[in-house]
């Protein structure tokens, strides 16, 4: 760890921080396992069947990333020389090092949004499903939700059946990066099998606000998730005692997932708190979950030079482009380091409002 | 040759369509050669410098396609796990098969336009060059000159200044398909090296308007083309004998260059008949060259069933989607064919306008 | 766990199959973690540097699995186009799933050998360092010690010097996958930093032999780990609070290291019993760790059939080939299960030699 | 054409060095052509049936280069993760810049041969079948008729038939490569067409021996034809008035197949004066076509060195490796150039022998 984060009071970098607690590492040092490669291992097995159970899909599978679970996802969906349609802020085209054309021979184009909020119309009229030898055909769309660089923004449902029903129509999958499905569930009360049967695929991921040391989920059907564990163990992601990680992901299913309302109330506080001294900076009614995503730039800062600052304040956060800061809420963020995160980001935003 | 093609008065599918003038095809049968791959085939030679010169830059090197063109020059600036960024309906995109993701593992992202016009502003937000290793990074934007499925619009020279100039600015490479960009010089009388100025790497294809069998360059620096000529073998473009082809080009280049100007005149004089017909159909003032995009679509036209009418009438065309056709004019296309054209156009959009 | 599995007296299928104890699970609760994708978890970092040192070695990064670790060494040392060269049984070419050609384009050309024993001369004559533009250049030699399906051979110090240095004099790397070098070293006596300093990088694996549940390392120059740790993410490997896994590994390197001469001593009595039977089937001059290759087809068994007879006693083994099954040691077989599958193999080649 | 080669009395660096005749020319200017995207080119449908006929397949596909053939039949039958077998001097593997890797993820393992002659135990050992989800697949046996690093080897056609059923029944696809398969039916007698039955795809080349200046064909089903003419485009290998090159190729099928008999006779006459002086260096009866490769090494030779003395007397050869060097016939090479190349290889050798 280094010095400058050695006096920090809120560490909002990302919920991928959150720590296990001590009940959490319990019940992983008493986690009965076995060898995941030969698909013998009880507490993954038990935990595969729940989330896919939870998502309403067939099966499941447990994968060490949650990049590593979008990969599969839709590299089952989409042949080499085909490609996936999606947002350009989206994690899989963004934030995934280009893996989906290093890995898959994926090709991606991609359509701007407000927020990263799904834009079905968009993706339709980019998508090109008749172009036979000639054309790039168009195999997968994926939707994120909720939507990490968007700014934790939760995609209607309706919309998602849109999505679902219009693609289907023409022959492509839907995928959906459901990393921070769980925020979407939680804050909207939608059952997390309304958004499953939105999709062909969905990663989930336990490592974000849920807590869990390590580990994601893709779901799907039988015959997909057969698949996926041969390219998983492709892509170097076949762990053997993984009933270890496992236990963390069914612990935090029973005892974390409800209370990531705090976390969205906590960031809905800081976003109203800023909004009112800056409202260029941020609209509060667009900060749906625990991500709260700032324009700084109105107020004359870069991104880098507002990270800087806040960071020299106790708080972290990240840039996630030259004029947006992101904060992010998360099981290790309590009332007070909410109240100190407020109070610094107001104090910068206000001085050069 | 199908039945359906034995009929047709006008065949404007597209500008690859072209036959070797009887001059051209005596050019090829008495053009000195050697050995490519070895480097030695005197009129690749003579070609490759000539086409550098065109463009003001060191060095060319011939391909049997404009998609390998393309894609040596992007695999030259885009490492595996990078990505490029360009409009959504570039040919590199959308009509090579893929071929970025598949051969080179070139991530993209892509941002939507007015008819193919480079939106440099856009390009750049797109872009990301900071994000060090959790964010892909952009490494080249590429621009088409002209567009095709554009419409064969022109790329104003200061649009491409400015992109080339924020784009090194930010340690990304320009890379320009050219493949139509003869056309642009012809009807701008802007200089090809003014426009090769522009990019770090420029293709241009020879077997378009230009009227040669087979064959496209890419140009660049010296040390690019050096590594250009051991990808063009990697993807199985070393052939041998070259100069065949190369001397076709050299024809072409002497004595079919100017020529092109009547396309774009033919090709306007229909837009203007559509146009006064059914003017939601096109603007003629967005047809700058030799390619004509009709939205059939407020028509009530599918475009596969007006491609198919139009065919019946001797017309032949391209669906480029399912609400746009396009007709390209070239080489052999006469003022008759024109005449024709734009009799069958304008009686199939005002029959049902 | 299936029905079959349920009776079993001895599972040899693999000693990736090890469990944690209970000391080691406690160890891995009490651990003290970061975000490992920020290089924030002090069990990690800690873990890292030990094998870093125990390796003679700058820098050392931890992966989900052997499979990454050696997957990110080639990608190191070999560009795509290039090739490495390695024996026709390497785990690298023939159990990772073709990752190296898929994940980073690596083509590969292979030599036979005994019982997977380097053979420098043929890796060298194999080895292409001269072919310029015309010919795929080797980049990398790998080479796998102790050596799995040549069963569990080690590979002579000196050999692994010899490689080393005509590899480097012609500009060649050498990938050494160490997934149970420990074994090599706990056999021989051998530092581990000697074997380190036969290669450029150096995979081991914690999850085998070792009895940690998930996890391996690479270690090589700190350039090239702050390389493979951008590869890491991109192949989808970069897991956030890892400490839990890495406090596993530590343990197993103070605690259950120096314990695989057990697991040695118990193979070797059994392939002793079995050669007192059957001298075809193994020469126990051969065995020199814990993995037990048996050929069972000169006694008339189909391998797939002796597993399956084996299995029904309540022997696990596993297949290799179609004439060749696999018996391997491990930190949950202890001296009755020993005894029980030398009872078991000696009947069963016996019945028919 | 550099210095060093304006003296050049015989250069013998490879059969692809052939020009065209003024009768080949004369056919190349009088073809017809279409465009070959839209699979609209009489001349290319009439070679690529009169070559599927030849070598008894349904159907054929025109591509730019030898190299391009082969990777299109390779991608045909080896899936992204599996592998194919061949020998470890193969051509694909060797001399195709790794393109089976990068373009189509393809794995490899390979065995070695006296003189590149198929050794089907070998490959049958070395393919793996049953691997299931741990080991690689074998997907496909590579096969070069003849053998051009090799030394032009002819496959004995017994040796071919016993691949391909021991292939096929396993699962397993056979690729022939066969640039120069024309060479083994002129030396032998054996009809194409019995060489074609022994395996699912063949490549074909009309720019080496047969003397047109560029081109190659692919022949297998229709369904996989189908296939290959998508990646063909997805590879940059679609190109347009494709007729100018088939005229070639039907030019020289129909006046210069039968003549390679005087190419192999002139070969074979240096093969037995250089043997004479010095039989360390070749084997006349392994001389089979056009191909000599001597072995320089016993006389004392580096293969550099060699080729420098031999080209500085006007003799121009390749080095296939540090101890071996190639020297090939073709249309170019009479009967005088023949007795000098004859003169300075023997007194090169007889020198240090």
């Amino acid at each position: 760890m280094s010095e400058a984060v050695a006096d920090v009071t809120a560490d909002l970098r990302s919920d991928t921080l959150t720590r296990p607690t001590q009940a959490m590492r319990e019940a992983m040092a008493s986690a009965p396992v076995g060898d995941d490669v030969y698909g013998e291992d009880p507490t993954v097995l038990a935990l595969q069947r729940q989330v896919a159970d939870l998502l309403g899909h067939e099966d499941a599978l447990f994968t060490p990333t949650g990049s590593m679970a979008n990969q599969l996802g839709v590299r089952l969906h989409v042949a080499p020389g085909q490609e996936l349609v999606t947002d350009d802020l989206a994690h899989v085209l963004r934030a995934e090092m280009g893996a989906a054309a290093v890995l898959s021979g994926i090709s991606a184009r991609s359509y701007p949004t407000t927020g990263g909020l799904l834009d079905v119309d968009a993706a339709m009229a980019l998508a090109v499903t008749e172009g036979g030898a000639y054309q790039v055909g168009t195999a997968c769309v994926v939707v994120e939700n909720t939507h990490n660089f968007g700014g934790g923004t939760i995609q209607p449902l309706e919309a998602m059946q849109d999505l679902q029903e219009r693609a289907h129509a023409r022959g492509m999958a839907v995928h959906l990066d459901g990393a921070r499905l769980w925020n979407a569930h939680v804050a909207t009360g939608t059952p997390l099998a309304d958004y499953g049967a939105c999709a062909d695929t969905v990663s989930v991921c336990l490592s974000k606000g849920l807590g869990a040391p390590v580990g994601s989920l893709l779901v799907g059907s039988s015959d997909r998730m057969q698949q996926a564990r041969v390219w998983r163990k492709r892509f170097g992601g076949g762990m053997r005692q993984v009933g270890i990680l496992a236990a963390a992901g069914r612990y935090a299913l029973e005892h974390q997932l409800d209370r990531l309302a705090e976390d969205h109330a906590r960031c809905q506080q800081v976003a109203q708190a800023v909004a009112a001294v800056n409202p260029e900076a941020v609209d509060p009614g667009a900060v749906h979950t625990n991500i709260l995503v700032l324009r700084v730039a109105p107020a004359g800062w870069s991104a880098a030079d507002f990270i800087e600052a806040a960071g020299e304040r106790g708080v972290l956060g990240y840039a996630t482009g030259p004029e947006h800061v992101r904060f992010v809420w998360h099981l290790d963020v309590d009332d007070a380091q909410t109240d100190h995160a407020a109070a610094v980001l107001t104090e910068l935003l206000a001085s050069r409002a």
